[in-house]
């Protein structure tokens, strides 16, 4: 069965659309501006389930998807529109309030205005598309295709932990306000993951990375993206993967906390590359912002390697698909 | 129960939302243009049934109730994001390409370029999310609220053919391609409607129209939207509604005619009011453009009279509402 990345480079070939396939589409605005536009489709019971989140934190996750890949394009985030279908019986209760309660919350931190949008009922299922629009620099977008050989990767914060609070759900657990703190830290990377608007800008304002990408489906399957995109092959370090901290107690082999952070997603942090000359300007910075240096491009098209010690292994992409 | 618009109303007033509630927000692009955005939900079962179109009819009107939202700003579509969530029963058929084929067929008509997306799987049914963004010289987007007591009230082409559509479909018909032209007219004013992007391109040129809505809901309802922003009433006069000809098999009486026309919606044509002096100037060309002078703005506060011969009745807004 074809994947639905297969699918979007089949629509992009077949009826020539330059502008898809990277975290965002780049469009001209003004003559200083770009402006730039993301969809995410959230479905219930694909995308989150009623039972383990609470209306707000849906209709934060529902703008933090959507402002994650704005980030990874170095823009800033300005206006959005956000569609919803719900059911009737959902319509009768407080969801729709307390969700876009949620949406405003975490819009106002970012001055992200809500421009327009569609209600609409479903047979029975709840389902938001989120539509961000953002602003950056004139042909200054930080795209998927940038990334060149020797240039150096890295990543922002600390990986695996949405997948931690995810095991968490599965296992049965519920959310609630007075859990233990890796507990609750790790429910929270999940069910309502904060986008790293900052980070991005700040890359992009000191012209630092040359290719970025958000982690959504995963650090195995976001890299691979990138490596094809910009036609590079890549090598990271497992012992330099930034794990969550707070993973410790329910991931106590390498193995398990490789499997979180390499292929659980969802932890919206950024993917960049950074050309290695640009790097010696920019040491010090990283640190400050505990930014990771993971791996390195290589030329070895679109393989991806992990090296553990002495080993090396090809890491297959096991981040999320739908099909 | 609230309705979607009561909903849309609170938000608007509560979180202080100035551009939400018109056909499509309207955005600053560049000193000369304005950006407006619409987007549009489509779920099966509710906004349209598998068993009644097929897949090519689907992505064209996916692609035309977002375009003819563009047309009632008097703009000009120029881009378009398309999500899709697809359950993967339905992703193993041909059904994808053949919607996709069905979107770009109308797109390749008023060269709308597809820059984005998202795809994803959903439970059991289809959502369409259609995001389109016209543009339009800066200022001068045709809202719902310009119109002024003694204004002429117009609408674009036939009215009630895509309800005859949806009659024919209701009581168990289903389209072929051999269909006998009456039935074969109303069955694909249902299914794959054209949207009025000329002419409201045409009237903002020419500075006609003081106020347009697109008629969506129905002309009851969208007439009632357009005076509720306007802040005036309207009086319509039944003996001048252009009913669609080919309505006659189904609807012999007035009664029905004035139901489908006036209550049933999702003809795609444009309502639009005209300050009486321009129309002097307009006579001629709206008799060309087959456009139909149906009522008068009234400053009878958001009611709307409809007028039969002798007889006057207070007009209730019965089109389509989700909830």
């Amino acid at each position: 069965m074809k994947s639905e990345f297969e699918f979007i480079e089949n629509l992009r070939t077949r009826y020539s659309l330059p502008k898809i396939g990277d975290d965002c589409a780049v469009l001209p605005k003004d003559s200083k501006t770009d402006l730039v536009m993301t969809t995410d489709l959230l479905v219930e019971d694909i995308d989150f389930k009623l039972e383990w989140s609470k209306p707000e934190f849906i209709g934060h996750k529902a703008l933090a998807v959507s402002l994650s890949d704005v980030a990874a394009m170095g823009a800033k985030p300005v206006w959005s529109l956000l569609s919803i279908g719900i059911p009737e019986a959902v319509w009768k209760t407080d969801f729709v309030e307390r969700f876009y309660a949620g949406w405003f919350a975490l819009a106002k931190k970012f001055n992200v205005e809500l421009v327009g949008g569609d209600v609409s009922r479903t047979p029975d299922k709840i389902v938001i598309d989120s539509i961000v629009a953002g602003e950056v620099k004139k042909g200054k977008a930080i795209l998927r295709s940038g990334a060149g050989v020797g240039d150096l990767i890295f990543v922002t914060g600390e990986l695996g932990g949405a997948a931690g609070g995810l095991k968490l759900l599965k296992d049965g657990s519920q959310y609630n306000s007075d859990e233990k703190i890796w507990r609750k830290h790790l429910f929270l990377k999940q069910l309502q993951p904060f986008p790293q608007v900052s980070d991005g800008r700040y890359l992009r304002e000191n012209n630092f990375a040359t290719a970025m990408i958000d982690l959504s489906d995963g650090l195995s399957s976001d890299l691979s993206h990138l490596c094809r995109a910009s036609k590079v092959g890549a090598k990271i370090f497992a012992d330099k993967i930034p794990f969550d901290k707070k993973l410790k107690p329910i991931a106590e082999s390498f193995d398990d906390k490789i499997d979180f952070a390499l292929h659980g997603g969802e932890d919206y942090e950024l993917l960049f590359t950074v050309n290695p000359k640009k790097y010696f300007q920019a040491e010090n910075e990283f640190k400050k912002c505990k930014f990771s240096h993971i791996g390195e491009i290589t030329a070895n098209g679109e393989i991806i390697e992990l090296i553990s010690g002495e080993k090396s292994q090809i890491l297959q992409p096991k981040g999320f698909r739908h099909f």
